[in-house]
């Protein structure tokens, strides 16, 4: 709203400020690391008020009766904290932007369905898994469906280092060379091969008109299942104080970085990955999201005051997952966001080795002595705070090192 | 080691590879870490068998009894991890390089004595005062005489935008157009000025002969100072498990990004700061201490197996001091280092009131409840933990926020 406003009253001093990406970040990151800070204390106060606190699975370990009473939904307070900042100081007319917002409010509705009928409803099962799925589909379907045919959703195509313009805080505004060529793709970005880039339509045995359809079946297919696993991964990360909200704080900084650099006609090129233009405008919403979890950090570290709830889990984690997708790294992400991807893998395997076994003996058989991994190290013994900070690091080494595979080639 | 064999040994196969200071600093952080969290495990067990724990200060604080036993002078695992994978991939004939080192080995002495004395000898204050000051000075002096003698620490003087040569990578052999002059000065970083540069010859009132021995005098009495007090603010922060460890790997990486950028003419320029000609070296260096920081918080994160003990904060605290000068970035320590900074403002605060209305009121009163101000939140009820993990957020906002002002003018 202020980005539009002063984009009309462009003689008020100051407001020239504002057409910088680095700028409105700044302010986005301010803005949301204080509302979490000052308008979350007295959300959480509200949400402990009207609630008798999240039911806590029994577990069996240590420390766990103590959080009973911990209030839940906190996520409420991250979605808000970095929604109002994005509202106030990003380009509401950047598609990238729109979709943001749109898989957050609706990621954010059946997150809060879910917590609202477990609090209140005092049913721990929640919202039935189908109507979860449901949402992620659909989430999935629009992201899929805009990203296809939004006619401002571009990738440039054969990037070269040649006639670049030498400005850089204007990235979106800088002009490349009538050379290349913006084209509307299913391309994304691996590392190891050459150009680090890879077109979903090799995936595609057709050719011609039908091939073309399929192309887009393909990719739609591939952005649900992205959007499901991320969204699920974080929801399964989520069982240890502070253990998500670190982890998806780490994962989305990474996701900026790779935002900002997408969407920098310079650096793109230097560093010869995918340039996107407009892309930059991400690094508002990523900045916003950053603060607001580092502001539900504060509360939400060991011993919480609050929990994030199903509210905040799958919401972020499909944010990270739509994320990922606009910036063509989403399949970066078994690296990037390693810990989701590890805690997701920890329950399948648990699961399917347990049926298998169960089906061969008679008796089921597990690898873990609990799964989602981070319990399976709280039954052995160590500290629920040791496991979060050793968790923390690894999620940071491995975005570290999902960084560096776009160099190494 | 490595980086000597192999500049002897060009046509080896992958010998190139070492002449990247982005891969000599990987290795070195990869070896760091895997000495850390491999070797320091064993090395835990051994203090552990020798020690039957550091004498803890009774502070009447809750869950201090759980942490006697719990074996300290953990800082040498820092420093071997440090020095070992420096000695394998850094330059060693690298002027900056080589102060680290000495910087290094030092204050580990110093720390390890004291340490040594408190554990062995069973005397809790450890070795006097006057002996850890006389090592800070002594190191300060070596310090601040080399940077003002030794022909290889220059600064590069007017940087403008033209004339730098494009290689990236291969920074230290870039070399600047004639027109710019290399000169040893005492000019250092600050922001909000013009240029953000400062000398601290401005500060002497003397001119000619005799101004240039003062100006001479004044900078090695900062150095000093600089060594000293960021030593016993590191010393002073250690105090809750992963605290000191958490703020030091922020700090060590924030300083190690403005060497990366200061040491390289074409970021120098660009982002027009001061270009210090081979100091990128530092950054192989800072890789290392990040590396071993990060795994020796694997076990030091609560509850803690092992404490750093002096052997660590006093040299880590004195290594970053010594890291800041030589990046000519000391006078952003308050901000860089905050942590530290509010640490010893809140003994030092505490200290003088407390003597302060002793003298007018035959009573002394406190600010805190107790200093440092970690332990204050500690008798405020706050967990430990809640502690340290708002102080690592605080910290790494702080220094955030002191790469910021660099580009502030």
């Amino acid at each position: 709203m202020f980005y539009t406003l002063f984009d009309h009253l462009s003689d008020f001093p100051g407001a020239r400020l504002f057409t910088y990406l680095s700028f409105r970040s700044a302010l986005a990151f301010i803005g949301s690391l204080a509302f979490a800070l000052f308008v979350g204390k007295h959300l959480i106060a509200l949400l402990r008020r009207h609630q008798i606190g999240e039911e806590i699975r029994e577990l069996g370990l240590e420390g766990q009766k103590q959080k009973a009473g911990t209030p839940t939904m906190g996520g409420l307070i991250i979605i808000a904290g970095t929604l109002l900042p994005v509202l106030l100081f990003a380009d509401l007319s950047n598609i990238y932007l729109q979709v943001m917002s749109i898989t957050t409010i609706m990621l954010g509705a059946v997150g809060f369905t879910d917590d609202y009928i477990k609090v209140y409803k005092r049913r721990k099962e929640g919202l039935q898994g189908r109507y979860k799925i449901f949402g992620q589909v659909a989430v999935g379907l629009i992201v899929g469906l805009t990203m296809w045919f939004h006619p401002d959703i571009v990738v440039r195509e054969h990037v070269t280092e040649q006639n670049i313009s030498t400005t850089v805080e204007h990235n979106q505004q800088a002009q490349p060379a009538p050379s290349f060529r913006f084209a509307k793709t299913a391309q994304t970005t691996i590392p190891f091969v050459k150009n680090n880039e890879f077109d979903y339509a090799y995936l595609n045995p057709f050719k011609g008109k039908t091939g073309e359809a399929i192309t887009w079946l393909i990719f739609v297919v591939v952005v649900i299942v992205v959007i499901t696993a991320v969204s699920n991964g974080a929801n399964l990360t989520d069982g240890l104080d502070g253990l998500a909200t670190g982890v998806s704080a780490i994962n989305v900084t990474t996701l900026g970085i790779l935002a900002y650099l997408s969407g920098n006609v310079i650096y793109a090129t230097y560093l010869n990955i995918m340039y996107i233009p407009q892309s930059g405008e991400l690094v508002v919403f990523a900045s916003a999201l950053i603060g607001a979890l580092i502001g539900f950090l504060w509360y939400n570290s060991y011993p919480a005051q609050v929990f994030m709830g199903d509210t905040g889990s799958l919401t972020i984690g499909g944010i990270i997952g739509v994320f990922a997708i606009l910036v063509r790294k989403e399949l970066l992400l078994p690296l990037l966001c390693g810990i989701f991807f590890i805690e997701s893998l920890s329950v399948i395997l648990q699961v399917w080795y347990f049926k298998r076994t169960k089906r061969k003996y008679g008796e089921g058989q597990r690898i873990l002595l609990m799964a989602p991994l981070h319990h399976h190290y709280q039954k052995k013994g160590l500290h629920e705070v040791k496991i979060v900070t050793r968790f923390w690091t690894v999620a940071a080494l491995l975005a570290v090192l999902a960084i560096i595979t776009l160099k190494v080639r």
